[in-house]
């Protein structure tokens, strides 16, 4: 592809996405082939001569397009949002077009630099504590995903916590030997922590840097870990002899949305820690809803994250910069490269603490790095501060509207968690008079649970629509629910009223087959096939 | 940015990069700007409006590209190539267009799909042996980078060591409590080889994954990782309590491209291997040089990996794929999801391994993946098996006519390491009679590191053409010299007879300055002078 072949093809590309966006509500949001279905589209093998650009261009439309569920569809209410755009994918063009491994400074000096300055940037426009700025010792950096974070924040916390401790018994007098087989025993014995509505990333983390993963209960309905809690924890934990080394802890959990209570936290925390024990690393994951402190009502919120170690929010969740760019700040950079850097410490003084070059190498898992912060430099000054908040504005618009019709629609739902950052968590109520049961009890909550359960399949299986269902709680008490969130650039009031439409006909129909189902047998024959009929 | 003020933008930013790549020689390879430079010329702060795409386009010519190191350009010569193309870059538009976090096979089918179709493509394309093919247990997956594929093996080879010492020690009737035990101090003492020409990544890998890492030296001058010495190290460590449980060997060494000798260390391993003990992990990596398996004249190689438990390359350093796109294939894909996968069994089984639906993130550390496998689409159709063996074919050519010029030219250089995968790694001779000593003295090769250092700087304060340095072995036998490896997407003969010149250019300057400072004092001054003037 010489470069004016490349020019036409790329202007094809470009038509061909723009169609793509502007027709995005027409396409079916949920893709319905079967597993398999692309080997029976595309004949194995690499061709032994290279093709031409328009016979590949056609098989994007003929056979990838039909395999891709629509994350930027205004009908996409599952899972959390992961924003796109046109300034966005530029900034992703550029990239492409330098391809430079930018492992340390030299290796481009742009890439790094303008990664500080975008970052720093980011931190002024969610509000966050000067803690996290480049100018002191912290800063932030550009991880593939907020799973990556987190793994790069429990290494980090699990070498500090092992490097306090034993500077602690190097003090108390102990010889090498001894500290040595102190550490192997501290090792078996760290945990790390989050609450049960944490993201499992959490899990994930620890079990790559092979340490032990604990959950801390909340409480139903308000799922929010508390000071309270923690401290519990950390008592039950240290009778079992084994030693928490790091939190997670939660602005915008996966299930509900729900808020860790950070100011309880933090006088739990300081209440644990004495003025030489090993600190507990508390990282706040905000991934989804740390968008929202663009927003002015939410500004005062990032003063209760002063106490963390480090924070997380993922631009390319609700911030309109298309995946992957997932900001991690930290409050002492040092303790990442303490962790991460292969670099003898004589060089790292030299250079990296100098505060002049920062080596991003050294705060994160790989050595080479995408000039991401391009796309996210693109974002900001396209939209503006104005244009950021009006996107999360209008998604939190959205999902109050849904909030509304549902509320007032207390025949068919229950909203089972206080609705936060656009997100609705609701369950369906099994068909009026079905259930002679207290709303409150067992049986009905189980009733619930079922009807839930179908509704949420079937409105997939319609594919109008795209949500996700969830389970909280645990046991005979747990309580299946419909998440619906929508975050999409293009997303409108309209679309979350039409969402309310699509989900309430499924709930109709499907109280209808409880009903039915529930009829003497003469009847039941009939309204199985019913069932049947309509499942097809 | 609306979808018109789009298309515009996009058709700049296309001209802009056509423009980039055509004058691409014309560009200081190397970027000469000083620490901080940025700051400097970015105002603070987001736009509180949004501003226009051609204020943003300006920036990227006035503000970015002075700070770029060019790493497409044929001038450079250092490190490994970090290959981009035109269809590459198609593939990343379009990947940042549908931006589907796609962390399941239901997240967008496509993505999951092609990408398991793609490799098992390039698995055949570099002839890599069945197992490492989706059909059977094996198969491949995109990973960010090598280093991250490398964690990713670590930690899986890791958590399989630990399970099948378990599995041994409960069928010796070890009840829970000792097992735990023993599994605590075996965490301690487990050890990830490699050679000392390995790349740095499985020492960051270890400290990732909480262990410990150790490196076997290899012969000077061979720089191959051989059974004998594997041997010998695998005999140490037992000695000393300590356990192997992962090797890292190479194809085409960081420093000079070396391969290490596969057969022997699979017959070392096999040896060392009983049928109940736990196995080694060997990982292969060939981060670089995996590429040249295109040619027909490798194509031998690859059955030699059938021993390896994983195997890895980068289409994004010489395949004409742009960052980031890391092939990592494993014999046995359940190693993988046994280590990371956070879902409970039972669902893995139903699912999973029916071999129906792949789900990624079980393969890899972040949970949201890039639909990366577009992009090694493009560029494999695009090129054809013709076109990529063309591309890996003309860097060699590159790499045999520089090897005749060094060896024609034996005045002035030395090389250091049998020339391979298009890399030459030559020392510079002191200035000819100025060392009485013999050529394989310590004294010469101290005299032969000085001047190759003083070349080095010189050629990258020149900037004409980039080149890396590197140190062979250790202490007083240590070699320095230069690595000059041409692979950039348009490099030709002639770009590597330019930088031989430009080398021999500046290794006669520096020669000149050697030579008069070893003159009589009253000469000194003005040689010294003399330096300094050249060195502005």
């Amino acid at each position: 592809m010489d470069s004016s072949q490349f020019r036409e093809a790329a202007h094809t590309a470009i038509d061909q996405i723009i169609d793509y966006y502007e027709n995005i509500r027409d396409r079916r949001v949920l893709s319905e082939v079967q597993p398999g279905y692309l080997r029976e589209l595309i004949p194995p093998g690499i061709p032994q001569t290279g093709e031409k650009w328009e016979d590949i261009r056609r098989d994007i439309e003929a056979k990838i397009m039909p395999g891709l569920t629509h994350w930027q569809s205004p009908n996409f209410l599952a899972f959390f949002p992961a924003n796109s755009s046109y300034p966005g994918m530029l900034g992703d063009m550029y990239s492409a077009a330098f391809t430079c491994a930018a492992f340390n400074w030299q290796c481009s000096p742009a890439v790094t630099e303008l990664e500080t300055i975008v970052l720093d940037n980011v931190a002024r426009l969610v509000h966050l504590p000067e803690e996290f700025h480049s100018a002191g010792e912290g800063g932030g950096v550009i991880q593939g995903t907020a799973s990556e974070a987190i793994v790069v924040v429990v290494v980090a916390a699990r070498d500090r916590y092992i490097a306090q401790s034993k500077a602690n018994w190097a003090a108390e007098g102990l010889n090498e030997d001894e500290i040595e087989e102190k550490v192997c025993t501290l090792r078996g014995r760290l945990v790390a922590l989050g609450s049960d509505q944490a993201h499992s990333s959490t899990k994930k983390a620890a079990m790559i840097a092979g340490v032990r993963c604990e959950t801390i209960e909340t409480a139903m309905g308000d799922y929010r870990l508390t000071g309270e809690r923690l401290t519990a924890k950390i008592a039950d934990l240290q009778a079992r002899g084994l030693v928490p080394f790091y939190l997670t802890a939660t602005m915008g959990t996966t299930p509900t949305c729900a808020t860790d209570d950070f100011p309880s936290l933090a006088a739990a925390l300081a209440a644990h820690h004495t003025p030489t024990s090993p600190k507990i690393w508390t990282h706040i994951d905000a991934a989804y809803a740390g968008a929202a402190l663009v927003l002015p009502e939410f500004a005062h919120l990032p003063a209760t994250f002063a106490f963390a170690d480090s924070f997380n929010f993922n631009m390319h969740k609700w911030l309109l910069t298309n995946f992957d760019c997932s900001c991690l700040y930290v409050r002492r950079r040092r303790d990442l490269t303490d962790a991460l850097s292969i670099t003898p410490a004589y060089l790292r003084n030299e250079y990296s603490e100098s505060g002049l070059v920062t080596d991003y190498r050294d705060w994160q898992i790989p050595l080479g790095r995408r000039f991401r912060s391009l796309k996210a430099w693109f974002v900001t000054r396209s939209y503006g501060v104005d244009g950021l908040v009006a996107h999360v504005r209008k998604s939190m618009d959205c999902g109050k509207a849904f909030t509304a019709l549902v509320t007032a629609d207390s025949k068919r739902y229950t909203l089972v968690a206080e609705p936060a950052y656009a997100l609705n968590v609701v369950r369906v109520n099994p068909p009026p008079g079905s259930v002679t049961a207290a709303e409150d009890g067992l049986e009905y909550g189980k009733r619930s649970n079922e009807v839930t359960r179908k509704v949420a399949e079937r409105i997939n299986r319609e594919g109008k629509i795209f949500i996700t269902s969830t389970v909280l709680g645990k046991g005979e008490e747990s309580v299946t629910a419909i998440r619906v969130v929508g975050g999409a650039p293009g997303v409108q009031v309209a679309d979350l009223e039409n969402a309310y439409r699509v989900i309430s006909d499924v709930v109709d129909a499907v109280w209808a087959e409880e009903v039915a189902a529930e009829t003497p047998p003469a009847e039941t024959a009939q309204a199985k096939e019913q069932v049947e009929l309509q499942a097809v």
